[in-house]
């Protein structure tokens, strides 16, 4: 796949806004936890004070989008109620603790060294968004706290939106010469992104968040690191050892798939082990109709539920994101298992059984970033993992995996202090 | 860049060996930290046995080197205390703590479910290097050791003796049927690596060893995780406050450069502030000359040494890996700070100082990966740091930074055990 050519005007903006950025860098790593906690209660402020004219913007972005569905024009809308959650969550991360306040390791080594891993800013931080508004506020935040420089990146649908949000965030970051540590690149041309993601040296990290058509165009021009946050197709297996947890198995995979349908974690298929399926499967139907979720399942499972639709490959493979969901019954864990590892995204599934080592076995069979015994999908998020806000929920499995926190926008830096020792 | 194409033939090779080692990741999984150890202590007497046919075959390798630099001719050379060496290096991965035998974090969330960040092996991962025979033996026992598959990809001059060792590791692998836990790409073809660079979804990480051509290759064509183990531009500053730390200095300098000049840990530059620069590079000059060290030097430099070579620019940015060095006065920390964020690597940078405060100035504003105050630029070694074997030495940013163990070549994986829990 060739990356699409990019003008020589988005070039000088993207080479432009990075190179602010990255000199941002040294000023940053200067101000100590204080000062970040500081500025972020200010950006807060900030936000709140110009509350009327980010919905004066929004109302331009809402006027453009008449093409959009329901859903997206959704994301899309700020009204006061959102802009003080937006304000919010900065002073949430501003309250949290400092993440390179800790060591990662530290020892004294038998030549006499003392041998700090110590945590450190990762550097420029690329963030690649689509429609929602608010992640550029949660996003500039998470990586200041963090002691980071950022580029926003958002959808063109939001960027009168972003525009103003961002403006807020450095009336701030001017006051003591740091508005390059949030960078916004003002251009609806995609090929801004295949250019950004090819400055290695200068960028240290991209964090595309989206859809697979995104993903698959960072992937493949990139060439800096990644690390994606791509969809989630969950699945939760109901395990033949099911005794005294059928009501509870009902209400987990009710509350994965109806608490909030549209979001990464919520239960896209549901496999059951047939030994228990003439059991859960029609009280299963039963409670997901009644809660409006249009149920597409395989030959048995329609057989134990005339009047569903039936399911083909391709509903195996899909992310709803919507009230629907697949359920297909099968004859052991390891059909489970392999059935996940074929259609999965390696994002989240959930075990429900009363064995634990058949709860063993699924973790260690599924290898997905997050695997739950016993609870809903849904609890695969940073706020529920205690990591207090997130940058969003990785699917890569490298440097972080799952809910992402602000302690996974640093990385480490090895410190020995020696008094004059030379290796023999 | 375009990447080179990629011959059917060799395209069907790289996808072979990535296939058969994916397929042997769930079996790896399964094998416990005493299955890996005693397979490990089998291996190594397996090229206890096999030191022969591979010393044959390592003559083959030789044979046709005639038009190798007698540096890399020694790197290629086995001779049977370095197959001992090799073997012992395999025991000893062995007796190493097993890396996935802890959790990386374990809590209580409110909700009363069971939180635990464990470790979890990465996968499939690809090893990229040059010459030496022996990082075929220790990357294979290192990737074994973390529970993951490897694809090897050696250097086409130690073709025989790569494979030799291969066999000899796949000879006891076989016993248990996991003989392609070990791949090995037997093609001396380029592009194998362009090929196997963009197999995501088979292979998990790429680490490339070697010099900058080869991570440029694969940094350009990569679509899979890459993690870098480039050069080494290493610098020592010799700082204003210096009183007492004078013949330290001098034989850390020493050390640096001497003790092992090929290695990517030696220091290329000094650079010596101009209050101290009249006391302390005379006897610099001296110790080193005297040494076989040659020295290149700036005007002021050569003003206080007659006779040294006067340094060009392109001297700056040159790792010499041999007897040559580089010096240069400069007024202030800020100054040589600014000249290693020009011209270093961000591998490894030492200071020597009395002062502790311009120490930690030093650290933040260098942002290398191993930053070492009054001590030898020698000691960046996972050896040395404790973490027992190295894979090699990350100039990555992300996943693993400097020296690079066992446990950098695992992931995690967040599992979470409810009794029934739904999200509100």
């Amino acid at each position: 796949m060739n990356p699409s050519p990019v003008s020589t005007e988005t070039l000088q903006l993207c080479r432009d806004v990075a190179s602010r950025a990255s000199n941002a860098k040294n000023p940053l790593r200067k101000l100590d936890a204080r000062g970040r906690t500081e500025i972020l209660r200010l950006i807060a402020s900030a936000i709140r004070r110009d509350a009327p004219s980010i919905l004066r913007e929004n109302q331009k972005d809402l006027e453009a989008s008449s093409t959009l569905s329901d859903a997206l024009k959704d994301r899309l809308r700020l009204d006061p109620s959102r802009i003080s959650a937006m304000a919010e969550a900065v002073d949430r991360i501003a309250l949290q603790p400092d993440p390179l306040g800790s060591n990662v390791e530290e020892r004294t080594l038998p030549s006499g060294i003392h041998l700090q891993k110590r945590r450190v800013p990762i550097g420029v931080i690329l963030v690649i968004y689509e429609s929602r508004p608010n992640v550029t506020c949660d996003a500039a935040a998470l990586c200041f706290k963090a002691g980071n420089a950022v580029i926003l990146r958002g959808g063109k649908e939001s960027a009168h939106s972003n525009r103003a949000i961002v403006a807020s965030i450095q009336s701030v970051l001017g006051t003591i010469g740091l508005s390059d540590a949030v960078g916004f690149v003002d251009s609806p041309d995609r090929s801004a992104i295949d250019a950004l993601v090819q400055m290695d040296g200068i960028i240290d990290l991209a964090i595309p968040r989206g859809g697979p058509a995104l993903m698959k165009a960072v992937t493949h021009s990139a060439t800096i690191p990644v690390v994606k946050h791509d969809a989630g197709n969950c699945h939760i297996y109901i395990d033949q050892h099911l005794t005294g947890l059928e009501s509870k198995a009902v209400d987990i995979i009710l509350n994965a798939k109806t608490q909030r349908p549209g979001v990464c974690n919520a239960v896209e298929t549901v496999l059951v082990h047939s030994r228990v399926a003439p059991l859960i499967i029609p009280r299963l139907i039963e409670a997901l109709s009644r809660a409006g979720v249009e149920i597409r399942g395989d030959a048995r499972t329609q057989s134990l539920a005339p009047g569903i639709i039936l399911a083909t490959e391709s509903d195996w493979a899909t992310e709803y994101l919507a009230l629907i969901l697949a359920v297909r019954i099968v004859d052991s864990l390891d059909e489970a298992c392999l059935h996940i590892r074929t259609y999965g995204s390696q994002h989240t599934e959930a075990i429900i059984t009363t064995d634990q080592h058949e709860a063993d076995r699924f973790i260690a069979e599924v290898e997905s970033a997050s695997v739950m015994i016993n609870c809903s999908t849904r609890f695969a998020d940073g706020g529920e993992y205690g990591l207090g806000a997130e940058i969003g929920i990785s699917t890569s499995k490298l440097h972080a995996r799952g809910p992402m926190g602000a302690q996974d926008l640093t990385t480490y830096q090895w410190v020995a202090r020696g008094s004059g020792q030379i290796r023999s």
